[in-house]
């Protein structure tokens, strides 16, 4: 991600203010947005019946998206829009995560899934405190 | 949008709770979505400079689409997920409304959008409320 | 979409030619994206094994969406990349409803999501005409 | 985007047979997906009209994303939408690129921009021919 970093540079009025927070938690709400969605495609591979672990998977996936979207924009934005995108990502990720924790000895890629989500979310909050300050 | 009603119900579990109040979301945000999508490429083509609407109109679509995506899955879901994203899209109605209310006596675009965006955020109140209860 | 029809007429300047062709095809896309993403919701929950099935709607959703934001922006646009996403959005489209209409007597969640389909697939050949001529 | 080469190699029944194209595609549209979105940030914060440019980034970023939905589902696919789509991308990313070489000496977000866009191109255009073969 070092071209978005360069982006953020050259921005010809950033107003987030959120400055490395937000480059972190861009990178992590796309690779979250990715394996999310590829994990939701290897649990319809499975055998087992995964029905709730696809649907935290698809609704992660979105959350992710949206974020990665609004925090690419480093234009002025209206800061409780993007608090409130950052909570609810942050609790799609969590909710994921904990899904995914549970069958992740079963299954590798709920493994790594997990691992991403807990890493979103993280990335997220930071993001929320760089923020407010 | 009397598809998407027969959707919702011959859905096999259908868990949000929210029935109505669901459909008129999900009807509302779609609207929203193209709406405002359509409202920041009529900016582009303005003669005044109307970056900050345009940023608003596509920060508060990308909000109304996540919407859309979530409710259209009936299925069990993380409540909490779904609450936040909703007060998120809300909110980004509301400011998104606030902008174009602003110009909406020269701009008739702006004035449509206005309107989408308060019943978009009418009704993801209500379908709030029904979560609720 | 009676808010979108006025959006087109109050463009300053619409490029795409399209008309209510572009009306159509956005409308089409819109119920589309939103029946698809219902309808893998409604396989998951199924007790057979709809794998097949739901990766053909979620590919379907996320062309229709495409098809949706670019036709929701009529102000000037490159033609070609337009005529592609159309015709993406076709073949996915015919896809999901060649597979939906091979179990619609079981379930009716993919009866009503075939005739989504080829509406939005007629919908894109129509505008993709309209666009040549 | 070494999870996401981890979520390929632990899938199931992986069948697009793209392999190393497809996780390149995928982290090339990735990126663009965000440059674009962020160029269109940009260029809404710069003195000059960049309209056009701006269009062009929004579309070129829609597009990107699909593909990188698309491709992060490794489970079998429609091929023909999976090649139209990366087609409908490819020139996308050709039309921004083209419009931000314009002014890529006043502007280094667009220059940046334009890398991203052709270095896209080129992995769509790899993708496809390792599934043509």
């Amino acid at each position: 991600m070092d071209r978005l970093a360069r982006m953020f540079d050259t921005h010809p009025e950033p107003a987030s203010g959120a400055g490395d927070d937000a480059l972190s938690a861009v990178t992590a709400a796309a690779e979250c947005m990715l394996v999310c969605t590829s994990c939701a495609d290897a649990c319809l591979a499975e055998e087992a019946k995964m029905a709730e672990c696809i649907r935290l998977c698809l609704d992660c996936a979105d959350l992710c998206a949206v974020v990665a979207k609004l925090v690419s924009r480093p234009g002025h934005q209206d800061r409780e829009t993007l608090e409130r995108t950052l909570e609810a990502c942050i609790r799609a990720c969590e909710a994921c995560a904990d899904e995914c924790e549970g069958h992740a000895d079963a299954m590798e890629h709920c493994a790594i899934c997990a691992r991403s989500c807990r890493d979103c979310a993280d990335a997220c909050e930071r993001m929320t405190g760089a923020l407010v300050n």
